[in-house]
């Protein structure tokens, strides 16, 4: 089966584009995790990867081999058991998805659910969190399926009050959005490798702060227990063979991370996403979320009434090599999900999709009936 | 921080070396699982991988976003729950880890222990079978911590006989041993992409038999769920993002398989074992396991007396650019672990890995005391 041999536009929710110098890493000569080449590396990435999120004192910070689902069931996975009540605010698929998974390690869950295309009101958390007594509360910060950055430092601020663990996906913000781990008082949360960060996925961030150490449970899971993945990241002990390509990516990706600064960083998500606005509005389109309450990194389109959804995306993909995203669950044939994240988080990159989609509006986006 | 930036022989348990060709194809233009032009690839990669374990009908064969770790908990998160009863033969490192992890997914487990370096005697098995009742005959088939294979054939027919699904560690067998997934009747099947199939870790091969996904649990593990992985791989649901790095990579080293051929790989391995046997020998080594007992790609080599084992690992790194590995838990200090694996399983590595061998053994090698 031939591979891939041309580049192609990758706009869609994910995986975001690969930088050229995070793709010649990858193959840089591959070593043990107890090579004296590797070590270091893996000492370095764990603190990096803790000023990435801006952790607090004494988090521990590393990252899970696998995706960003692996890191969200690394989060989970350690401070959930029966008997743990959650919290969770529910305000798109991966609100859901946080449900689903307390739910498997044992939690009693609890929902504020909000609209899918708003972020949440922070008085809703405030008032479910007084009426009932929860270890933790749980919430998306970037909802990859609505296009909405929800209130994480308000959220958190409520859950240091009320005494819970607030325990964040921040799968789409970290590296592309503001994300204030330490200062915002966020206790667990968990990212990707691609998105923000912009290396190929497979090995994921996850932070936990020193009072959800304080409160880990007995883990279910081997290939999740902190305290194993703290065994192999802080003292060698054996656990895994980590995947040293991947190793090799995720630090040339860090290494992009801090050249440009995180703030610049986010600064270039910020204007880029006005840009790409504003290029939608002159094309009669508009998005889901209404100002204030949009992220950066993905912006959830809406797909106007009578245009078959599908068809656009085929004929972008088709004709103009670029990849966008479909929209999930009750936002299926409703909205287009388009990451504008990572290395490609640029103006160049807007002014091509726009074109693209003009075009694309123009050839496939006649009325269905 | 600098990657590394020349080769390293790796001949320790992993991970294995990994060829040019398997190489370059990680730096192929990044896809979405979604794309037409990697659902074609992940397809074909499932096909290819119930091949390489030899599945029977029906199985269903796919690769874990984990290393081979990841692949063991789906193995057992799948078929296990509390009340479900395990025969756990340990003769190793890795068989303790089989116990440990199929008690964290709550299986009630009684042990068959043999002695670290020798195989089990599958009458041994069948004493333990004729005393209870068991749903699950759990082994490791290559014994990376003792470099023994234990006699899976006739494990799996005695598990077969008292109708428990047999469940099968071949991280270590892959791609370099013969391994019949289907003739001999086991169940449940997990390796890793390293080893002897000569990828990069991270995209772990796991294979359940017709008769396992009809006594499959509700599994606990979301990102492990063989359901959610099955919806993933077959049906093009959400579940996470594959790394499509290591998807190319994955792809790449299946090829090398095919084209040399399974058997003819496995003779490959045997043959360059041999070699290294006859090459210990006039060293005056010898190796932990009796003939017969022996794996090919994974050599336990004792340490002489006198002879302090971590200073000739650190002379042979040092001086001679090769890596090998060190014994496990009781075997610390005892033994070398020398893998001859993949596309290091070559005589010309052997060569080179003698003449090492006795430099550093001359050069370290002294009497401690």
């Amino acid at each position: 089966m031939p591979l891939p041999s041309t580049e192609r536009l990758l706009l869609g929710p994910g995986p975001s584009p690969v930088s050229p110098r995070v793709t010649r890493a990858l193959a840089a000569p591959s070593r043990s995790h107890l090579d004296p080449e590797m070590v270091p590396l893996l000492d370095d990435i764990r603190e990096r990867l803790a000023r990435v999120f801006r952790a607090g004192e004494g988090a521990a910070t590393l990252a899970v081999s696998g995706t960003g689902t692996a890191a969200m069931e690394t989060a989970i996975a350690n401070v959930t058991e029966p008997g743990r009540r959650a919290l969770v605010v529910v305000t798109g698929y991966f609100g859901e998805r946080l449900v689903t998974m307390l739910g498997r390690y044992g939690a009693t869950v609890e929902r504020v659910d909000g609209e899918w295309g708003r972020a949440i009101d922070p008085a809703r958390v405030s008032e479910a969190l007084s009426r009932g007594r929860f270890d933790i509360v749980a919430v998306v910060h970037a909802e990859t399926s609505t296009g909405v950055c929800n209130p994480l430092d308000a959220i958190a601020r409520l859950a240091r009050e009320h005494d819970a663990l607030t325990l964040v996906d921040a799968v789409t913000s970290l590296g592309a959005m503001p994300l204030e781990i330490g200062a915002w008082g966020v206790d667990v949360c968990y990212s990707c490798s691609q998105k923000g960060l912009g290396a190929p996925s497979g090995l994921s961030p996850v932070t936990f702060s020193a009072r959800a150490l304080d409160r880990l449970v007995a883990c279910r899971s081997f290939y999740f227990d902190l305290n194993l993945l703290l065994d192999f990241w802080v003292r060698r002990k054996d656990h895994h063979t980590i995947s040293a390509p991947l190793v090799y990516a995720l630090d040339a990706a860090l290494a992009e991370v801090e050249e440009e600064g995180l703030d610049a960083r986010w600064q270039r998500h910020a204007s880029v996403h006005e840009s790409f606005v504003r290029a939608l509005d002159g094309l009669g389109l508009s998005l889901l979320p209404p100002p204030g309450e949009r992220l950066w990194s993905l912006n959830a389109v809406r797909v106007p009434d009578g245009v078959e959804e599908a068809a656009v995306r085929k004929r972008l993909l088709d004709r103009q090599n670029i990849e966008i995203g479909a929209g999930l669950g009750p936002l299926a044939g409703r909205i287009w999900r388009i990451g504008l994240m990572g290395s490609g988080a640029t103006l160049e990159n807007v002014s091509r999709l726009s074109d693209a989609l003009a075009e694309a509006l123009a050839g496939a986006g006649q009325p269905v009936r």
